[in-house]
């Protein structure tokens, strides 16, 4: 995968794009704000009408966020919904109706809308897209927050309608947080999630400044561009890796491991689940990396040195073998087939494991009684997973905005807070489907890989050159250049 | 996938067939043995030289059989190598060699064979087909011992090559038992490995009997027929399941189950790996599935019932994924991708993990002080897993002497005892390319399902629809059937 695409330098007639230094060369990003917000009427010059097709977690996030951006101009904004779906009380209850045109049909939707946003699940897409691309008017914008409908058509043989501009503007973060901290913008200037952005098709040339205006209307603190081809697999990797799949394998394993060694269940719970979502996701949001280590003690900096040793060659086996596979096409296959199944045999749930119904309760109880301390064993398996996975998406040559959204922001910003407050099984049951199914595949495989690799192999001596590399590793820079165009604001969650 | 294909009725003029009643209907079979070998010349008519392709464990056992039994014939067994191959030394050490004309290049060989027996490996036999289908001479046979090619060709757009009989003889067991047991059954008539055998090409109308001759030559007790989609499925995903990898994930659950329950590791050691490996796989090749319950006391019978209701439905979730995704052609694909990953980067060894450095060793040592009683949670997982495969063959149409033996007998005589001789991280390590894969692949989701959902629900109360479906099961009848076909003869691995 060439690195030219992403990297060509591209320009906006409308904002005021900048450039930033990351490993190698420079990105050029748009730095969000409300300050912006006046210049979106032109930079969607031929867009008066904007379908926001879906009502899950990203439908009804970016449709509201939309609307308030658009307030002040013409731009109209309008759900549009299957027929019967389940979802038509609660858009209603937003402010989307009927009555004033802005709660439909999906395909009326579409055929009245100028840039159509498809936010409904992804086999909902792979089912009906062709009717969707169908009903577009002339001229229209396909606008999608997800790669995945490009791998399915790739699968399929089909294609993008022709004569249609493709963009795409995605949220390195869940639904539920891109409102929420949007609201919070209203407030701190620049607070949100933060979004790439890609044109896959440009017919009338405008496509660039169209997907930079979505990507700042959603409240983006900053846009950074990619293709279409990378965000699905840095998506669709990162959430079977260290975003879910990679987390829960962790986590069980280390549950496992802690009270073999003597550990009560709550004891054991703190050191691995709790000490991921709770004090490591903070120090990383907060300090990058390397604080995690550097928090720690001589006898503890010792234990991450060999842990990370042990666990980052089986990690970066793992990731490589997804990442392989996301891009073949093989694993998206496997979901077309796991749809089929679940009709027929719907897919069990893992919160009633042992971890999850001793310990979360009482571990959650005692949060405000102490601050937890990083434990340096979890520390190290969760950094050198989270630096296999790094490594694997910066030699199959992705953006580095897109390496640590992808790989660091996204996880310790948005997932991992999310997990602690609801826990790891929670998400695991109730996230997107693709992401439900990639989890339950490929944990497992972290999951035992530590088990009997890498944990065997912690009293090891560590690898200097490993840690070396760790240590100067040019995703910190990257990491930091990023953080300082955000805001440090704490995800709340509800 | 249709049954009529493997039901038809076939005939031989050669061989004297036999019908064996299959729960649903019959299966003609052909029972073997040395009082056959004087009609393999005529079964043979047209098949002066065979030449088989490699000298891998199936290599090297069947050319030795084949040479054996066909010793009072004029047809001629050579071996072909690729060039510069490491096993030549060996081969001509077993009597193959380039003075006589029974040792040569494997395009030469080829060229000169009649019957062109390809027994490399998976990967081999992708990259070279091509070659070897164009060396063919005309009206010569293909033969294969695995439907592997079969699922690449389809992958890949290709074809077997036009105007030649392509056929199928897959003895049911590891090639070292292959020929240990034919070398038996000098003393003991009848000893050896089962077979399938498909005709998947039959210009000449020959095929049959040329399948059945080979089959005969290997030894094999019986041979039943199936289909070359059939043999593949059944095959590839077998080894995925009960008969490597879902052992390999049930033992290091059951060994951390065990340990955390506060077992020492030499008693978790023998309730799982050594249970299964020993009694269990004893009982059920001597007296069958339902006699492991039925030698359990009442509590333990308790604990079975409660645990084979825990397990069985994540078990056919998982067996039910894993023959979607081989069916489909995607695992396959999967294999391919992994195969050129290796290349850079060599598969990690799980033999490091602490069950199997720990307590083996002092295990195997105490075998012979006491016969270890059969664990009945152990009993519970590993025969509701069986059962599971055997349940989702049969709703896919398999042939019943093809469930059986891919379920049942192939691992109870000759995959369990091998690695109760070697252990099991052993047989993951030091099986072939694909099936380690495989294992590696699907041995942690059912590690990860049964850890996570099975026992945490084996204090349920057991479900008796599902027992009485265990006990009512047709497979029992089938399987003492093929009982009936070979004289007990326990496996004796060096």
């Amino acid at each position: 995968m060439t690195s030219t695409t992403h990297t060509a330098p591209y320009t906006s007639t409308v904002f005021p794009l900048e450039t930033m230094d990351v490993p190698g060369g420079t990105e050029t990003i748009l730095r969000g704000g409300r300050h912006l917000f006046p210049l979106l009427a032109t930079a969607f010059a031929g867009v008066r009408r904007i379908g926001v097709i879906g009502w899950g977690p990203q439908g009804r996030a970016q449709a509201q966020n939309l609307r308030d951006s658009l307030a002040d101009t013409d731009i109209r904004v309008a759900v549009g919904l299957r027929p019967h779906s389940a979802s038509a009380a609660d858009a209603r209850a937003h402010g989307f109706t009927e009555e004033d045109g802005t709660l439909g049909d999906w395909l009326a939707v579409t055929a009245a809308s100028d840039l159509v946003i498809l936010l409904i699940a992804d086999a909902a897409l792979a089912a009906h897209h062709q009717e969707i691309f169908a009903a577009l008017r002339p001229g229209a914008t396909v606008g999608l927050s997800h790669g995945f409908l490009l791998g399915h058509l790739r699968e399929t043989g089909g294609e993008f309608p022709a004569g249609h501009g493709v963009i795409a503007v995605c949220p390195k973060g869940m639904g539920d947080s891109v409102r929420r901290l949007y609201q919070q913008g209203a407030q701190i200037n620049g607070a949100g999630i933060n979004s790439s952005f890609a044109v896959h098709a440009d017919p009338d040339g405008r496509a660039t400044d169209r997907a930079l205006a979505w990507s700042v209307a959603l409240g983006s603190p900053y846009t950074f561009r990619t293709t279409l081809e990378s965000e699905y697999r840095s998506d669709i990797v990162g959430e079977r890796a260290i975003l879910l799949g990679a987390v829960h394998g962790i986590v069980e394993s280390l549950y496992g491991r802690f009270r073999l060694a003597g550990d009560d269940a709550v004891t054991a719970y703190e050191r691995s689940c709790e000490n991921i979502t709770g004090p490591i996701a903070r120090t990383i949001s907060r300090d990058g990396l390397r604080a995690v280590r550097e928090g720690l003690d001589v006898s503890g900096r010792d234990v991450f040195d060999r842990v990370y040793t042990a666990t980052y060659g089986p990690a970066r086996e793992i990731v490589a073998e997804i990442y392989d596979e996301v891009a073949d096409g093989t694993e998206l296959r496997s979901v077309v087939l796991a749809e089929r199944r679940l009709g027929a045999r719907p897919m069990s749930r893992i919160g009633g494991s042992p971890m999850w119904s001793a310990a979360g309760d009482e571990v959650r109880a005692r949060r405000d009684r102490r601050a937890l301390p990083v434990d340096p064993f979890t520390a190290g398996v969760f950094i050198a997973t989270m630096t296999a996975q790094i490594d694997e998406f910066a030699e199959r040559g992705h953006p580095w905005s897109e390496i640590v959204n992808e790989s660091v922001i996204e996880a310790v910003d948005s997932l991992l807070p999310y997990m602690h407050a609801r826990d790891v099984a929670y998400m695991v049951d109730n996230c997107s489907r693709t992401a439900r199914l990639g989890a339950r595949r490929w944990g497992p495989r972290f999951q035992a890989a530590y088990e009997q690799i890498a944990y065997p192999a912690a009293e090891h001596p560590a690898d200097e050159a490993l840690l070396t590399a760790f240590d100067t590793h040019p995703a910190h820079e990257a990491l930091t250049t990023a953080a300082k165009l955000r805001p440090s604001v704490d995800i709340s969650v509800a």
